[in-house]
């Protein structure tokens, strides 16, 4: 294992942002159509090549005059002018106003000649012999705008970098451009590495160890994002001829390539030493956690940065470094929404002297300010993704953050959102339908226990919690139902389970929930009445049970071990064992309730949960053993 | 003129709100791929239909073993193991790990037979004669990632509703999925009428009134940045069939119909009788200003809007009472960045009993606060589109909004920025080659003597005066040039123009600056002088100067008409002459100043002006008479 890379000289950040700021990722200009345009960044000034209007426009519907006539005119002595003709917008005008004559004219028309008024409408009367009565003077001009008097040709119209929006189109429509310079989006190849890695879409051989590319497509919608132009290539194993005509492929055709996906140690030694060939390498390992296998260089004359392979990491590190890049080839701002400000909910400790990009969740307090606090599922956790919704830089010299500490969150992407409610506890399907009738809420389903443990902390909104307590904390009751548990079996109980029993005397495989599920909490409850009736200890009881070890974290997961046929019995749900179409041997009920924060209950995430709970029974009830409580 | 409709009975906005809110704008849901699916919205909840990983993972580099034989193992006491094999990422393994025995495995790699945990590799050496020396003990399960403990087959992976960002595709690839059923877009089909519209890129026929349709794509780019698509229809005229036969196309394919364009009240007409005829008019004519002639209905079971044809009203009325709408039927919610709260730079008076829907300015002070102006140059005015950043809405109520009022301003577009320099005063062709070198200035080219009162009132940062100033005001100059003026004369100066005095004596047609011009300034005072020299008063010489008021507002101007054969003397530069090709009788040099407003120096705007300024000579003097002061 002596060709395993150790990156031993880490570069600092700030040399990392040089060292990307040094590439260049610019993009030739480009013309788009106008309809086409929206978003993007004009690459030139444009001035105006017409007049706008484009001839002396009547800018009321009335009549066109010479203003001298109406001189004098008022309600008690009006004017009367003979009607010469009309004039209609888009048309030609075939009438001239000649003293002591005006011709009906339609905003937007043509000033007929010898006109320099308009007279609106509301203002005059016809006449039965077809004249009009004019009961107001005009001065030159009024109503009328004259040909240039919105934008005169040779003007200055908009300048170059102007991000185009739906009132640049409108101004660039009224100079009749549909064709429009913009700055070009910087192409962006994404080449992922790793044998293990499957398309989405494409079938899985899990026992081989495949999975899906979380990155491939992650960092192509952040490349997009960022106002670049995304582009997939194919995988590339650890075989450096292969990966060597990728990344060249990918380089020729692109102004910026990322490699990622990888976690795997051989992949990147190969993609460094094809960089090392065959272009340059900047820097290798950057000073940051994580991230420690960033590398930058360039590959045949263009660009080239190496993502970390874990799907938070490699986010992180692109929106860190390699998005404003992007941006800033494209001629893109950032984004206003992109950083977030709030206070540490939690305080952090941290002392490993190279920067932290400390992925964070967001959550709002009763008073509207922003919590942060942060989400450590391990980097390869891609409901990390999720569940954080940016990251905090915490600088080196930093060995704690303070509760109550103010700091700066980058988003994942401007479009995220802190969530309307933050809730945790057991993991319930009552409490998946509830939550559908949310806007945006956050559940982590961390069990009864955890939650009640983290509601204590005052960290969440609400911890929804089943079966007995174990201890009790203040909080507020939203309400609750309860529901059936027991032993999930295959659909015809072929071992013909009854009961507790046979699952401590017969030789069954059973799957078990973890210690945080309230599941878990009434079974070993049911276990202990069976220890007493017989007068031994639990534990013996426990031993006697194959599997009594083997937990899984999600109410669904030991129904399913035993309907693949992987288990024969599984702690569970009658909706559960009903929804699968498995046998079910009831053991008990238990309450599941839903519980507040005492200092959340007037958020409106929380009210609106409460709602939610009380008008909706009958979702609750439509599931298999389910009942309001 | 008695068919022309007037809107007696005016709904109020809320009225309006609730009537479009009424119509059915809802699409069905579509499926995308992953790859077209940011910024969409989920339609469904999302459960996970397989563990994520698989199976069960190494998360570290090293060796795969069997817990119980590395305890007690430390530095100073290794333990050590027969290497079995090796297992790497997406392979499966061919190896069991038995009792003494260890396998070789690669981060993601599947966990072989027999072994409950990895000990890393930096706490590891390979012996000489193949076996593993192993310094650290490990609990079951160190460094392995078990199947589904990220996310478990049937847990509730993303919620219906849920915007999809870089992170929500990194869950969704996670997890297989490459068709995402996301809501449908409201299809907005957007129908403009007036026979004077003209599509831009189309040739324009000024003489017979044809103009640019402004509002077409600007309602367009609205509807697409609202989360909706958009469809142009052919311009409809003021015919009845034509309008019915388009309107009920438009109708039959799209979710809602837009009428936009004409300002003419007989096309306005026509669409009334219309949605009359074969649909539901809810509405027409709405209390706010603008937006009178505005329309809500139904048209063959879609919904229906008319908007006014003015631009800026069109996109108001858009913004205000539509792009709510789409947004709610898009699943969208309103971006962060659609409103700015600022407080009023001047105090403006209102009262007309209507809701006012106040297009506006935007700037920073120094303090980095929004100052919020009113913009009003007739909503006729294209200009305005990008001379205001949005709306403000005043209540029927308000009489006056005073200076220094807190107001909330809904933008234009999210994109919308305010500029980082409001510039007012002379329109000079130096000048808009330095404003190329900013960062989004705004810059208003009103005219020096406009330009100084403005200063002088406060508002913007800073004034750019060209020639004698009538009066002085308190400001910081921050540098400046001189430009070469006279009278600009066709390319082989035909009539043998050599001064003033053939102006005034000869028979010359002339075109005129605008009187806050500085060129008029200069222009004036030359003719004062040459009054002097003849002892006659000035109006004798400016009565006897054909042209002499007609008037135009840009620098360009007077010379392009004298291009275009319809003058043959124009005030100018003789930059202009000679970027236009025209010949040039010089009549003097007059001054151009860039002065700031004292209070807003150090604002970062006005500095990187100040450098722009200062380290662009050659851009100045590279100019035809222009020279660095």
């Amino acid at each position: 294992m002596s060709s395993r890379k150790e990156f031993r000289d880490l570069a600092e950040p700030e040399e990392a942002h040089a060292a990307i700021a040094s590439l260049d990722l610019s993009p030739a200009p480009e013309t788009v159509s106008l309809d086409e345009a929206r978003g993007r960044v004009l690459a030139e000034r444009l001035d105006a090549e017409l007049d706008v209007p484009g001839f002396d426009r009547a800018s009321m519907d009335g009549y066109a005059v010479r203003a001298k006539d109406t001189f004098g005119a008022d309600e008690a002595d009006p004017v009367t002018l003979e009607l010469a003709g009309a004039v209609h917008a888009g048309v030609e005008p075939d009438v001239e106003v000649t003293e002591g004559t005006c011709a009906e004219i339609s905003t937007g028309a043509v000033m007929p000649p010898g006109a320099d008024a308009v007279v609106m409408v509301e203002r005059t009367d016809e006449t039965d012999d077809g004249a009009v009565l004019f009961r107001t003077a005009v001065a030159p001009g009024d109503h009328v705008m004259l040909a240039g008097a919105d934008v005169a040709a040779g003007a200055r119209a908009l300048g170059p970098g102007t991000r185009i929006t739906p009132r640049e189109i409108g101004l660039l429509s009224a100079l009749g451009v549909d064709e429009v310079p913009v700055r070009g989006k910087p192409t962006v190849g994404i080449v992922s590495t790793g044998d293990e890695l499957v398309r989405p879409g494409d079938d899985l051989n899990s026992d081989a160890g495949q999975i899906y590319d979380v990155n491939s497509y992650t960092i192509a919608a952040g490349v997009e994002e960022a106002g670049g132009e995304a582009k997939l290539y194919p995988h590339a194993g650890d075989d450096y001829e292969e990966m060597e005509r990728i990344l060249l492929d990918a380089a020729d055709e692109c102004d910026l390539v990322l490699s990622s996906g990888s976690t795997s140690a051989s992949a990147v030694d190969v993609i460094y030493r094809v960089i090392e060939d065959r272009g340059e390498l900047l820097l290798h390992g950057v000073a940051v956690k994580p991230g420690k296998p960033m590398l930058v260089g360039s590959l045949g004359g263009g660009a080239y940065v190496g993502l970390p392979g874990y799907p938070v990491s490699a986010l992180t590190i692109f929106q860190t470094f390699v998005a404003p890049a992007i941006r800033r080839a494209a001629g893109v701002p950032e984004p206003q929404t992109a950083t977030v400000d709030g206070k540490m909910a939690v305080r952090e400790r941290y002392a490993e002297g190279r920067m932290r990009l400390m992925p964070v969740g967001l959550l709002e307090d009763e008073e509207g300010d922003t919590l942060v606090y942060p989400v450590d599922k391990g980097s390869g956790a891609t409901t990390s993704l999720v569940e954080a919704d940016g990251i905090v830089e915490v600088s080196p010299d930093t060995s704690y953050l303070a509760e109550g500490e103010d700091v700066t969150v980058r988003l994942f992407s401007p479009d995220v959102r802190p969530p309307s409610i933050l809730g945790v506890g057991e993991d319930d399907p009552a409490l998946s339908r509830l939550l559908d009738r949310l806007d945006n809420p956050r559940y982590l389903p961390v069990g009864s226990r955890e939650g009640l443990r983290r509601l204590r902390d005052g960290l969440p909104d609400v911890a929804v919690v089943a079966g007995p307590a174990e201890r009790d904390i203040e909080s507020v009751d939203l309400g609750g139902w309860t529901r059936e548990w027991g032993l999930v079996v295959p659909a015809d109980n072929p071992a013909g389970v009854s009961g507790l029993t046979d699952l401590v005397d017969g030789e069954l495989r059973f799957v078990n929930r973890d210690r945080n599920s309230g599941l878990r909490t009434s079974f070993e409850d049911a276990l202990d009445e069976l220890a007493d009736e017989r007068g031994v200890e639990r534990h013996r009881l426990v031993e006697a049970i194959d599997g009594f070890d083997l937990t899984v974290k999600a109410h669904e997961s030991p129904a399913r071990k035993v309907r693949a046929g992987r288990a024969d019995v599984g702690l569970g749900l009658r909706a559960t064992a009903s929804e699968l179409g498995l046998g079910f041997v009831p053991l008990g009920t238990q309450s599941v309730v839903v519980r507040a924060n005492p200092d959340r209950t007037d958020k409106q995430g929380v009210q609106a949960l409460e709602a939610v709970l009380t008008a909706n029974d009958d979702l609750i009830t439509s599931l298999d053993g389910f009942e309001s409580a």
